[in-house]
């Protein structure tokens, strides 16, 4: 039925109430980005309870001919949400945990379920929903999902596509897909959940989903080690693997740039031993045994063959928060000066090396003062590189922005890991996506929403 | 270019060599189903070499309006390649393991590698490719992809798409879609990749593929256990975890009527202990341990509490193969007899014991003198059925499968856990798959294969 309020604003008061139709400086919350790069100037915030409020959202939204902006945390960093008079839905009032079946290792949650949230719900259960990143306490589910949010514990449990069973959207027509399987396998026709899942909401608007959870880890061990370069590093991470059965939940990479910038933003965060050219941060978690003397003999072994140089296993758990402190300062300490070209790319294992030489080459050829900053999911191939560039000229900002495209896509990288591609990376994705593929993506968006009226303009660059 | 042949097999003779052509008895070997339920009547079965040869066969097939059906080892179970008059692709002249890359934890293989010829090359820089069936010998990667094969070691590693880093796909239109990722993380788009693998080549042909591989395990420990019931055994499988931090590579459930069957038909396979209600078959594989005390004990502690019954533990590398033996013989004592209604269901986890009761219930009220077999990958919750009707009635066997199909969704299953769709299960989709989920893989076919030209009529049920 055809909604018959002139106004949408009146349709969507009708149907939500008044309360969660927010507009003009009630939505700067969700309309400020946090980088401070990207703005949203939405029509309208609402807020609605229920899988079924979100279709009615929709539909008054069809029925006016306005886009639609799903919201989580508004944690993200390639303007996902930026918009100009669209219609975002928050999901701030469906933040349920439903039911959490640890006989069958899954939790089901709504879409505005805050992930540090759900992380205490299922640790109750001495399980474990792994996925984790610095946002936690803000990001939300719906949000997660969309961006296939990747994080500090992908080495050892995937992406998050690899932790979610099931999900429940609604799609540009405001129908309801029901994707909630709780299997964990399933073979009846195409995988839909996984195109949902990084559609970054311009496919259909995730409303639940259930997760997969894992047994939480009794023992945690961790350390940070000073290693001699890069293929040490990995050979470290090899030797953990194999040293305790691939216990190993987080490798993470922070190299000289990266403890420099720390010791200038936090110098409260004393660090262990004098800066090295390479370092790794390292944390293992067992189910059977205690892990910390295995971790002290593959470092003594390794220090033994010159591949670590100088090395701390934390003794307790403070020393451990510490450690992980050091690490999560990341993007406090990156965003800190401008101009700033932000970079999350993916390279092969073998890859990540070579990545960083020729392109901290090229970038001295091309600003001799530029400085930059990485930090790296050493165990995923997946840097995250700041570039600081001497001079905002927008032409110099896009040479550089294109000299680390091209290096990464020549070492067959991708130039968007794990923050996904929202508005930011659009220039990126025509030049470096397999034309093919983003015909292949254009054809599944016309399919799926044919108006274009799902966060348009977003993931997918036009033709 | 327009092919300017009147007749196709002329283009294809003269694009490939009169040799990969074949016809008449000559596709015997591709068009007979082995399960004796299927078969092709292909106009050919062509043999390309190469990706450029396949582009050429698909746009022979576009130009003269031909289905076009790829064919690997032609293992399956559920009809997906039965065709009349289709051009039929064989990869088997497409076989090359091109490149096994250690510190990247890949290999690139081509379509047509046989699944055994992956785990034997890799197997030289002890690493693994973890997929793994009773078919290994035959089927090749094309087809493993297509399906999105599961096996015995899902419980661990997980099903196909979880092994695969890239692909590379022949489109309806003959342009190569190069998907070819070697990364751990991607998040530069929609995830194509994960759509065609499990597409069952109703959406492009995979004619190449990135493989993740995982260090081999060095320790393996294997025993069959008698438990007491579905409930024990999933304890037993959460002790075995704890207690190996997750090394359980296989935890299959081989019930009484399976181990009956097996007694009746492979007298040669001694059973170690006299046959329970409930067995379990385990294999556990160390990195950095054996784990042989370690499975004593848990079993041990199990028969303490009364979860299992008796056990048997193998000590050395034969008495491991029997057990395999024991349960890869899986196909061949399941197809003994007619008439058959084989199921491939799964279930949560929690789901398997109601599962299995309450179909019981039934099918003891429809047809009092019905046997059934039941195997199950129980880590998974993945549980294949054959029931033995009294009647080979088409109504009978149609109330029989759609009573299964009924108790199966009602426990939140799916009715295709690993085997696919094909045309087996199509009218199961119709009647059970979400109706939206089914519009939503139309919308998806129309557009990446709008003249419905590859593997017409399998996976999605006309509307």
């Amino acid at each position: 039925m055809k909604d018959h309020h002139a106004d949408p604003l009146d349709a969507l008061r009708s149907l939500l109430g008044e309360a969660h139709v927010l507009t003009g400086q009630a939505t700067e919350r969700f309309a400020k980005d946090w980088t401070g790069k990207w703005r949203a100037d939405p029509l309208a915030v609402v807020r609605p309870a229920s899988t079924a409020e979100v279709q009615g959202c929709v539909r008054v939204a069809a029925d006016h001919g306005l886009s639609i902006v799903p919201v989580g945390g508004n944690t993200g960093l390639v303007g996902g949400t930026a918009n100009t008079g669209a219609l975002m839905i928050s999901f701030e009032r469906m933040t349920a945990i439903r039911e959490v079946r640890p006989d069958a290792g899954l939790a089901v949650v709504e879409a505005g379920a805050i992930l540090s949230d759900v992380h205490d719900a299922v640790a109750a259960h001495d399980l474990m929903f792994p996925l984790t990143l610095g946002a936690r306490g803000s990001a939300r589910i719906g949000g997660l999902l969309s961006t296939n949010a990747g994080g500090s514990n992908v080495v050892r449990y995937g992406s998050t596509r690899g932790l979610v069973l099931g999900i429940e959207v609604v799609l540009a027509d405001g129908r309801v897909l029901d994707l909630m399987s709780e299997l964990r396998k399933d073979n009846s026709g195409y995988d839909l959940r996984d195109l949902f899942i990084g559609g970054e909401g311009t496919l259909g608007v995730i409303t639940a989903a259930v997760l997969r959870l894992v047994p939480a880890p009794r023992y945690h061990a961790a350390a940070l080690a000073a290693v001699r370069d890069l293929p040490a590093a990995l050979r470290v991470l090899r030797a953990l693997q194999t040293a305790t059965d691939g216990a190993v939940e987080a490798f993470e990479y922070m190299p000289r740039t990266y403890m420099e910038a720390l010791a200038q933003h936090r110098p409260d965060l004393r660090q262990p031993f004098a800066i090295h050219d390479h370092a790794v941060m390292i944390d293992l978690g067992g189910l059977s045994r205690p892990l910390g003397d295995m971790l002290e003999q593959v470092l003594a072994d390794a220090v033994e063959a010159g591949d670590v140089l100088d090395a701390t296993v934390a003794q307790n758990e403070a020393q451990r928060a510490h450690i992980w402190e050091m690490r999560e300062a990341a993007a406090e300490i990156t965003f800190t000066r401008l101009p700033i070209v932000d970079n999350d790319v993916a390279l092969p294992l073998d890859g990540v090396a070579p990545f960083i030489e020729t392109m901290t080459a090229r970038l001295a050829q091309m600003d001799a003062g530029a400085d930059h900053l990485i930090c790296a999911h050493l165990g995923d191939g997946n840097i995250h590189l700041t570039v600081y560039p001497t001079s905002d000229a927008p032409a110099h900002l896009d040479a550089i922005r294109e000299m680390i495209e091209e290096v990464t896509v020549d070492l067959g990288g991708s130039i968007s890991a794990e923050h996904g591609i929202g508005l930011s990376k659009l220039g990126t994705m025509s030049r470096r996506k397999d034309p093919v593929a983003l015909d292949v993506m254009r054809a599944i968006k016309g399919a799926l929403d044919p108006d274009n009226r799902l966060n348009p303009g977003k993931v997918v660059p036009e033709a």
